[in-house]
């Protein structure tokens, strides 16, 4: 095996679906992976798999991300490698939406990928090395009706990933955004029948980033859309 | 002078310019004025000329917007014009910013804006008509270098209006977003020596914003970008 | 009535509809209007209603567009507002086109606004005044199936529109692009029953052409979306 | 090696630089290749090199474009595998240019494209199973002041890129366009002294190209940009 571009990955987020295909690509490929959520029962059975570490966060709390940064280098090494994938939102019409709900679900889309991506850039500059990776959704791009908090998270974390991309790409740091546009397919969210790969299969996303951190540097992306062939869009 | 379209119109985010250049052309128009502001000591000449009434009001407090909607309404009239003219900024290299000076930022720039809309959105929907305006920036189009918890506030409020616009324009709300794509002229920040008209007049833009007010339903923008003649873009 | 901004107004591509209306509204505030189209007998009730002259012209063939605005000049003056408002396309699935009329529905829909701008340009640099204004749809920002020459076409003239817009606006021309998102009201083909302003009425896109036109050069768009109030989007 | 997922690749547009660095990429992955340019002479060395077969053609003529794909079937069978990579310019103010040179601009950039596409399409289609490939440049998103000719022809080959993915990719046909944002480095054109990766190398756009074409059909990017890591954008 290659030595890999980047040896130690971070991933904010965590649950089934796109984050436990990228801790076991990253794993495979050879990269020491450390997993974040707030809960971290559930990934019990992931990290065996990978031999990836778990860290309990809360990511919009700037202090617990400081801290989180602290143990995954003291555990596993300074990560060169940060995915963003968490995301909230409150669902319904605009004037039955809470507005607790809605300010906790931009913080959890956007301001925790702020605190994250600030810490990660902390670390990577001066080494002039290091990719951030953030995870969008159709949302991202196009406000959708009864979908507001949903879209102010999630254009606000492409606002984000866009700055830093202008910001941190000529200080040699990779940043950026990918458009999941359509659901993600689970075991409890299967393809509908009849329809095979109607919903984007989260190895398939996975790939796609992989590849992304593969780009030298002549020729970065800072955007990729992805979508089932099928999709409307 | 005929009866105007909009009655009662609400500016939250007044200072000088572009909301003081609003309030005159709504006053002009008969349309009665209020103003909201954290700060409204300095709007006592504004209100004088034109006969608006000041609010003072925390736009990133639920409890307080709440409450100045209830002041209006008694004062006033129930308010079926609304701009939302707020923004907060925090400056500098993404690795220098105060985790908390960025979200006081996204709160300002986009959560107020939230809370504002759903409440003027309340009063409009069971009249099936209403104006919800938001002013927007370059940054709500595009991610600059070291402005990154700008261009969260702003993409996170024009996903908001376009959500918004999708939702409520059915329902007989015209919402609206304006790309303010250059600097404002102002009394201390005038036009360079030379070069005429290189900076948006605030009574331009109001104008602008009175256009897109009287577009009849079966042609509305939910979008506008203004830009001085020689703005590169 | 005021002395008005723009005094000669061509128009190329004029049917119902759209030009119509703005032919009225030119004519009702003080522009002597030219209108071009390949047929122009079906243009006299219009040119006796408003006073405009009618030229034939193929916007496709550059010397007939030269030759368009050396008439033009002579009978009414140099045009200093100039729109284009001519498009074609070759419907069906991208297999089933027939290479010609996909030629022909580029050529009509953007290089024929190339050859009528590059005139319009040409008179109106000397003078630092003008305005060319261009008509789009909702296929100038979306690729729809099945529509792929709509799509060539329209893409296509919004490219020459922003290109413009960079190159001329700083000389003193007014470049605007509009997006026209659902389908135009006529006597032919009205709202559905039950649907209200569900289609643009011309005479509300034209007023919106007309407050553009309106801006002070302070603050000047280079593209505005008109949809109806119930248009998905 | 792994059998390829694509067999015949047909490079439309060949001269150094993009498609040399695909020919080679393709044919070391074991892919049969032909190339298509206007003028073979040059071609010489790279068929020699990658085992690749030459063919003249003028992209802009139905005809010609006919006839090189059943030649490319006759002695290659059948490309699954498309690439359209011509593209023509006039330059200078928009006022100076030759209409004729513009007309054959579009041509080739867009028209072209439209012909080989459709050509390939009908290929495609009985199978379910093939890719298109478009090369956009950043003049295909931004129409730049003095390039008018080529925002059009860019434009228009972007939004013939979009209807095809909408239109074909649910039969089976991967359509991707990708925005090639800053210069490529040749020999004749190489990076700047002291700014290493300053321009696109060919070999890392179409690792690229590579990459989308291995992409699962759950997660299909239709568009890509790509750009080095100092470009400005």
């Amino acid at each position: 095996m290659e030595t890999p571009k980047y040896k130690i990955a971070l991933i904010v987020g965590v649950g089934e679906g796109l984050s436990a295909s990228l801790a076991r690509l990253f794993s495979r490929e050879g990269i020491r992976v450390a997993l974040a959520a707030r809960q971290i029962e559930k990934l019990g059975a992931l990290c065996t798999e990978t031999g990836a570490r778990a860290f309990a966060c809360n990511a919009t709390d700037a202090d617990e991300v400081e801290r989180l940064f602290g143990l995954v280098e003291r555990e596993l090494g300074t990560p060169d490698l940060v995915v963003y994938n968490a995301s909230g939102r409150a669902r319904g019409p605009l004037v039955d939406l809470v507005p607790a709900d809605v300010a906790n679900a931009i913080a959890v889309s956007a301001f925790g990928g702020f605190l994250v991506a600030q810490q990660a850039a902390k670390r990577m500059l001066p080494n002039k090395h290091g990719a951030i990776l953030f995870t969008g959704a159709s949302a991202s791009v196009k406000g959708y009706a009864q979908s507001s908090s949903f879209a102010m998270g999630k254009f606000a974390l492409r606002g984000l990933a866009q700055s830093m991309a202008r910001e941190l790409s000529p200080q040699g740091i990779h940043v950026a955004h990918f458009v999941i546009d359509g659901g993600i397919r689970s075991k409890t969210r299967p393809d509908p029948e009849g329809h095979p790969d109607s919903m984007l299969d989260p190895d398939a996303i996975a790939l796609s980033y992989w590849n992304v951190l593969q780009q030298p540097r002549s020729a970065w992306s800072w955007e990729v859309e992805l979508r089932p062939w099928v999709e409307k869009f």
